[in-house]
Parts: structure tokens; sequence; C-alpha cells
């Protein structure tokens, strides 16, 4: 069984789950490339995963069989577990809590594709719709503080399986970065009486340099502190903390922005590995109002490395403005770095 | 130029370095193994790097000539510089600081070898010496808040070359990484009157469970906390807030157990991909004596991936007990996680 433990000096929490150890890979070690073999996330191998616990298809077609559009299963070696029990507390100097909390793994679509880009934007708007009502079958459980939400292409980005998925997980405390968030989103209105999130938006649209996208409800831009080459954030135009309150109208431009964004980086980075992570508002914090949910997309063209490790500071070779020139062409041009 | 920059919400510092974007790498993307070519790291090749800043050499050799034993010359592609120049201060909602700082490349063996297990405990040793000699120079320029030392081996650990090497920065400004270990062990001392690391390595050597390697000045242990699967800590026994403060005797030592342990990882993993970084003292911190230096040896065996980014937690599959129990043991035995 998993267990949270945090580190005396920091304070900082980890998760040691040694059940994660057991989990196949699409990447042997030996030659860090997809291995093609047996994919357990294509449709026909619905007996493969853990049986659905959601999925999108036609009305009259039974469970854990073929005709899926988007399907939901646990996660076969999660990082948690929602039945997880066992003592929280201190172990002399050490804290520690059980693991208890929830992991599912969002099948993206029945075709073995890898990117987001491979898809379209129906699919990607099926997926928008589906992770908003998972959350929303999962603030339900009181016991969860949190969700994360969040998608790793390619064995650089962390991802075991090649197959397009993305992952949910819930968790009992806040993350300390939506912490961290919710403290500087709370220091800023303080100072200033509004929403850093919002004066983010409306300083970068003014500024244009570092928008790489607009829409009716959302813009996309490389952040000014991008930590990562064509780092790309997209937040809602109007403040709103909580991706799962939004609606199926919002949800629909959403995948649309994903899908160009994501595209355009496949296409001028040809196809590197990504992370996208959504943010957002703790389930039932005080003042969870105050934040403003969004959606990191990085790619991960460098190695994260000692001085990284080291100092949390990490360094960029490639300038946000640069990036955001490169990603708001349309028909964007290969690059190279 | 570079540039730090400041995230307005989480307050956290990037470096921007667009000049890094043109250092050559042993790693093409296209196959992700490393590419056996010219190294202007190999001895013989000593005019294919700036001039050296620093070297070992015997007393009637040259500059910049073979005959070197560990060789320092400032980085090529820097991700500071000590010349730079250039407002510090906000632009409109945007906090910046010009990329002022130093960036040095320490050349640790005349031999194209990766890993530290392919040297000896001499060689490391001479290491060690260079890494203190360099602290101390590097120190007497005021502007210096802080260096860190670190090295990267393997792509997957950031490294862009494979010729064994070590970086130092040293930053105008104490990194956010050993600003947050300084407030934890103020925190600690103010609650329990001693240093929390000594706790620490009081604690784990009276357990054993996670203790690695245990000599007359140094222990290394598997911290309760660990991020990575097989990351170990290398700590002074008695209380020294300083690396570049230790004696030589010290620094042989620390050579015998850095050398030892990841001769050990090397073993049981089959050679993977690690960060090692010195966590030292800021230069001129008013109570900076109460940190206590120490060595973190991160083995790079799992990915990064979007929950990591997304909450702080990271996974780790493999519990600090069990990489203990496998690296303690000496011969080791080959492990497959």
């Amino acid at each position: 069984m998993s267990e949270f433990r945090q580190d005396p000096v920091t304070d900082r929490w980890v998760i040691i789950a040694p059940e994660r150890a057991g989990r196949p890979t699409d990447f042997p070690a030996e030659d860090r490339h997809f291995r093609r073999g047996f994919c357990p996330f294509c449709e026909g191998h619905e007996d493969r995963t853990p049986p659905e616990v959601d999925c999108i298809r036609p009305a009259n077609s039974p469970g854990n069989t073929p005709g899926w559009t988007v399907r939901v299963v646990p996660n076969r070696f999660p990082a948690l577990n929602r039945e997880a029990a066992g003592p929280n507390g201190s172990r002399g100097l050490f804290q520690t809590m059980n693991g208890m909390g929830i992991h599912e793994v969002i099948i993206e679509t029945p075709r073995h594709v890898m990117s987001m880009s491979d898809m379209d934007v129906t699919s990607v708007s099926d997926l928008m719709r589906m992770v908003c009502r998972r959350l929303r079958v999962i603030r339900e459980d009181t016991r969860m503080a949190h969700a994360t939400v969040f998608k790793n292409v390619g064995m650089a980005a962390g991802a075991s399986l090649e197959h397009a998925h993305s992952q949910l997980i819930a968790t009992p405390v806040i993350p300390q970065t939506v912490a961290a968030e919710l403290d500087g989103v709370r220091r800023f209105r303080a100072r200033n009486g509004e929403c850093v999130f919002c004066r983010i938006l409306a300083d970068e649209l003014d500024h244009k340099e570092r928008v790489v996208w607009k829409g009716r409800y959302f813009a996309a831009f490389a952040p000014f502190a991008s930590r990562f080459p064509f780092e790309t954030w997209i937040l809602p135009l109007e403040h709103a903390a909580r991706f799962e309150e939004q609606s199926s109208e919002y949800l629909g431009e959403l995948a649309e922005v994903l899908y160009t964004v994501i595209s355009r980086i496949d296409s001028s980075l040809s196809g590197p590995a990504y992370n996208v992570v959504i943010h957002t508002a703790p389930f039932r914090e005080r003042d969870d109002r105050l934040y403003h949910w969004h959606v990191e997309l990085m790619p991960r063209v460098t190695g994260v490395a000692g001085f990284e490790w080291g100092t949390g500071f990490h360094i960029n070779p490639v300038a946000p403005e640069r990036a955001a020139a490169v990603l708001a062409r349309d028909p964007v041009v290969p690059l190279s770095i």
C-alpha cells in the first residue's frame, strides 16, 4: 500500500507507491523507443483493463465492449487507493499519511494514437466533458480535498504507455503547488484588490508579444517566467475558480485551443514529449473562489538537471516571446532549437 | 544575455538563457543515445574550451596543455555571466534581474569516461579538493550570494555531454531550494533547540534501516521522504555549514563514500542517469552557521511527469528502506525494478 511521507526539513510531501514499480511500460530501458506491442487501451481490449467506471458509448452498447469514444478505468497500478486505511501521524521525527486517494485513467480515444494532435477537436471536446463529469462525481467524496488531471505524452514526459490517455489523481490534501498558487492569489488580492491571473491576462492581451491564441472564452500565452521552452498557459478570460463548473460551450472552445496549440507544438518541434496539467481550485477551501483555473502545457525538450533540483531555478533557453512568435503563426514553420 | 524572471503568482524565479540553445550535445534528438564524436573535454583538446581558470597539473606544465588531472573552464554557453549588467527591477507586473553570475565547468578526468564509478577514489578526491578551492575563490566576489555545484550524468539527468564533468553556478540570490531548507532549519531549531539534519542523522544511524554507508566523518542514507528511487543523501556527521570549509582529510573520505555509493548504484541499476548536487550554506547569510551542508544523489530511473509538475508531490515506486537494503550490500546484486 502506498503512503504519503513528509520531509522534516522542507515539509514537502512525497508518495511512496511500491505497487507502481510493477506497471508495464512501452519504453524498454535499453533503447528508449516505444515498444510496439499489445496495447491494453485499444478498442477490443476492454477486458485487459479494470472494468470501466464511466464511458461515452452508444446508449444500447453494453459496458466494457467496443463502440466507446472515451473510457475511464481505475489505474491498475495506482499511486493512491480509495480503500487505503491505516494510521496517519508521526513516526518519531517523520510525518506520514496513508495513501488514500483516487487514481483513474481516461482513455481518450479507441484508436492507438499518441498526441492530441492525432485526434480531432470533437474527440478532445468529448474528453474535456468527461474530465468535467469525473471531477463532479469525485468531489462528492468528502474525504478528497483536490483533484489533479494531467497528461503525459512521450517517455521524456514520464509516460509509460503510448496510447493517448489522461490521468486523474484525487488527494486528501491540497497539493503544495496549488497551495502556493492560492497563497499567491491571496497575497496579490490583498495588495492590489484583484485576481493576479486576471491581471496577467489583461497585461498579456494588451502587450500581445507572448499571446499564442485568443478566442471568445479563452486565451493562450507563453508565461513571462516560463520554466520550459514553449511552455503555454491557457486561461478562461472570465474569472472562474473551477474547471468542473464550466459549461459545455466553454469546454468546446477549450478543446479547440488545446488541439490548436498542441498541433502547433507538434509541427514546430517535431512531436516532442509534453505534459498537460489542469490547475483547478480545491473542492472545499473557504476562499477557493479566489482561484483562477487554467491549463499548463509543458513541452519537455530540455532536461531537468542537477541545477534545477538543487536550486529550484529552471534554466529555459527559449525566451517566451520567441516561443509565442513561433506558436502564434498558423501554419507554423518547423523550428530547430 | 540571460535574465532572471519571477512568476508573479508563485514568486518562483527562472533563468531565461537564450545562449544555452546554441550548446552542442552528445544526444541527437532522433535516437537519444550518445553520439560518439569529437569531445572538447578530452586530454589533448584543451584549445577547444575557453582557457582554464584553474587546474591540477604538474608544476612545470604550461596551462591549457595535456598533463592535467582536473581542469576548470568557464562554460562556453553560460546560464549566467559575470559581466552581465542591465536593469534589475519591475517591468510592469513582472520582476526581473539581469543574468549576473558565474558558470564554470569542472572537467573531472582527462579520460573520456561517463560515470564517477569509471574513475577512482583518488580522482574523485582531487575533484572534491578542486570544488572546495573554486568555492573559496568565488565567495570572494561579494556580489555572489551562493554557489551550487552539481553533476548531470546521462541524458535523462539533463547532461548534454558524456565526458565526466561537474558544474558550478554562483548566483546573486539565494536559490529558493536552499532558502526553503534554511527556513526549515530555523523552524526546527526554534521548536527543538537542535539542527534538523543532526537530528535526522542521529535517528537514521539509530534505526539503521535506511543507512547505506557509515565512515569516520560521513554517513550516507536513503532519506525517509525520498523523491526518487535510490535517492541517497551524504551528510557530515559533525555539524558543518559549508562544504568549502572542510579539511582535506574530510574531503578524502567524502570521495570514498561518493565513489562507493555511485559504484553500487551503477552496478545495481545498470548505470542509470543521475544527478549529484552539493547543498551548502549561502556565503554571507546572517545565521548561515545553522545550515548543515550535504550531498544529494538522485538516480533518474523514473520520469518526472504531469502529476509532479501539477502538485509538487513526487511519486516514488521504490521505498527508501528497500533502496538502502540494496545499496548497503557490498558487492551489490543487480536489481530489476
